[in-house]
């Protein structure tokens, strides 16, 4: 054993993947080998799907079957609505989402198996979406839906959440974002979710797990945050004045820029907010925090660029969310809801290719060995 | 960045401690220097919380301060309760310990604070017996009870699975298996809380991942597994045909023996044993699985011995809680009941002390880029 502390696993390799590349000094990432921006132009969510778990781009049938079980899979166990439905309205959305899956792991408790696992990924992909408008729903004071069955997640999804038939703009918008934020290699939330696997833990618990980390504010929070700052500016008029007193002078940290992995423009980020621009060209209130969001890009990439700081995907994918309905407090369940296939695909990966019990050491740095003291001479 | 992966993350230190000290090879066990042996027979579990929390053996008044912390947060929020009750009777008991705390996540979602973060460890503590206590309850049929104060931990919790006073070597021996699987440095449910630390996320959540993970067979369901086989055996004059066939022929794996630490017997097992032994004299029942458990052992030791694979501490301890009487399904969730401090002095210290979030690499080995295909020619 070495004595060198691997800390926060940085440069440790956990595993090797097929799923997701990125190049962080040219801004590239790719989906088993397709670049992100042709997947968002050209595929469906439900295509992806197929990608990340079988390894190729469906042909008609195979996104026929994908279409299928997702239609078919959306019902929960009824105590998942009710348990829901019991929180306080002012419940942390993830923790519901924990909470969620946690009785679909007591419930279900599927094993693992070869002949059934990429099933099982896309009937639980599909319970998320069930999971996760009814989070909203719960919150708003709404009654529970269930998503129909019809030819896109995106739309079946979105219609359980607001009750109405979405927009075409609105159902592509939806599948982008779920496309963007798929995967994105092994961050907290998928090492979680490996290491839960590696005990051949149910799949539902390793969405727990996942969720456990995600739910931490220097993980999942960041679209939610970055969103905040251009709510707390208000008016585009108003951002130059803060960019200067709260990040220049104030030396607070801004929101949605800089990543540990990408040293340039995160591509992702250019996705986000041409599609943040299309909604603001028809909405007033989304081209409000789009003017504000544009002009702040504006004044960190002169800032920060030199230092190779850009926005990441989470600058613009908060005023995406907010121009399809939803509030602040539902951002980082929107993350969960997509990034649930790669935590799926990372797990089936692992279990199935390079399966081994995940267990690091600690280094022993305390006390030698002391004499026990009964509590009279303590 | 090395391009060697650390397959199950062997021999990578993810952080020092000054908790748990294990000589795998002269099968010596301490937590913050004490000896295992003098923990159990001299200190209770309450001392020991103040020891792992707090770096030392409690005085008196220490003492008091945590008896009294605990005797005030055995209550948990309504919807606990009503959830786990709502849940089918054969549902997961780890499955539904995830629920209980994605709820308490959810509610109250605390934030990490040095002021706070060990009293509210405490509470997190009382917490978990009143969870542990009404999943046995709500799986045989019974009604809510949360745990009343007393004098001890061990006995508030089995007065309140139980619905009767436990005799003082019951609440000895809870005491006992309580310290005995406190901790064990940084298995997969530990890395899991610890991944989950990392983003700061809350104490809850990240005992929500330790769940999570504890879950798989590969890591929390060793006393169950250990301890069916002795129901499957039946009676001591059948142990040494079960060993022939189904051992040395059947090459099936021993459960209870062997790990990845101890290359000599788990100090723990020993004291099991005693604990077992010490029933075993009062009831025929306990007898019977005794007799088993020793003669199996033996054969055990004299086959495996000398490739290092001797009793583990899930060997013995099965019989320990069928004698305060546990249902097996109820084996893990005692593990985790008592794990839960380990895990919360971990991350505790890890946030404390050494944060950095924990974000491994993977390494790329699919597809080059590839052109994208509309579906018509794929």
């Amino acid at each position: 054993m070495s004595v060198e502390v691997s800390r926060g696993l940085e440069n440790v390799i956990i595993k090797t993947t097929g799923l997701t590349y990125i190049d962080g000094i040219n801004g590239i990432l790719r989906y088993r080998g397709y670049d992100i921006n042709d997947l968002v132009n050209y595929a469906s969510y439900e295509e992806l799907i197929h990608l990340m778990l079988y390894g190729e781009l469906p042909n008609r049938q195979q996104l026929n079957q994908i279409k299928g079980i997702i239609n078919e899979s959306f019902e929960v166990p009824e105590q998942v609505i009710s348990t829901i439905f019991s929180m306080p309205r002012n419940c942390d959305a993830i923790g519901m989402m924990e909470t969620a899956f946690g009785i679909l792991a007591s419930i279900y408790d599927p094993k693992w198996n070869r002949a059934t696992n990429k099933e099982l990924a896309v009937q639980i992909i599909a319970k998320t979406a069930t999971i996760t408008a009814n989070i909203y729903r719960a919150k708003e004071g709404l009654k529970p839906k269930i998503p129909e069955p019809s030819e896109s997640y995106a739309e079946s999804f979105l219609a359980a959440t607001f009750g109405k038939k979405p927009t075409q703009e609105e159902i592509k918008a939806m599948d982008a974002s779920l496309i963007l934020y798929t995967d994105h290699e092994v961050p907290a939330s998928t090492t979680a979710a490996l290491v839960a696997s590696s005990t051949l833990s149910d799949m539902y618990s390793c969405i727990v797990a996942a969720l456990a980390a995600l739910k931490g504010p220097l993980h999942g929070g960041a679209a939610e945050e970055a969103f905040k700052q251009f709510v707390e500016i208000g008016s585009v008029e108003n951002a130059d004045k803060w960019f200067e007193e709260k990040i220049i002078k104030g030396k607070s940290r801004l929101m949605g820029f800089g990543h540990r992995v990408y040293k340039t423009y995160d591509p992702r980020a250019k996705i986000f907010k041409t599609l943040a621009k299309s909604f603001a060209e028809k909405n007033e209130n989304v081209k409000k925090y789009y003017e504000i969001a544009e002009r702040i890009e504006k004044l960190g990439v002169d800032t920060f660029g030199s230092k190779h700081i850009y926005p990441n995907t989470d600058f613009y994918s908060g005023i995406v969310f907010y121009a399809l309905g939803f509030p602040i407090y539902m951002f980082t369940s929107l993350f969960a809801l997509s990034r649930v296939l790669g935590w799926l695909a990372h797990i089936i990966e692992y279990v199935e290719e390079q399966h081994r019990l995940i267990r690091p050491r600690a280094l022993y740095i305390g006390p030698e060995k002391r004499e026990f003291k009964p509590i009279e001479l303590r």
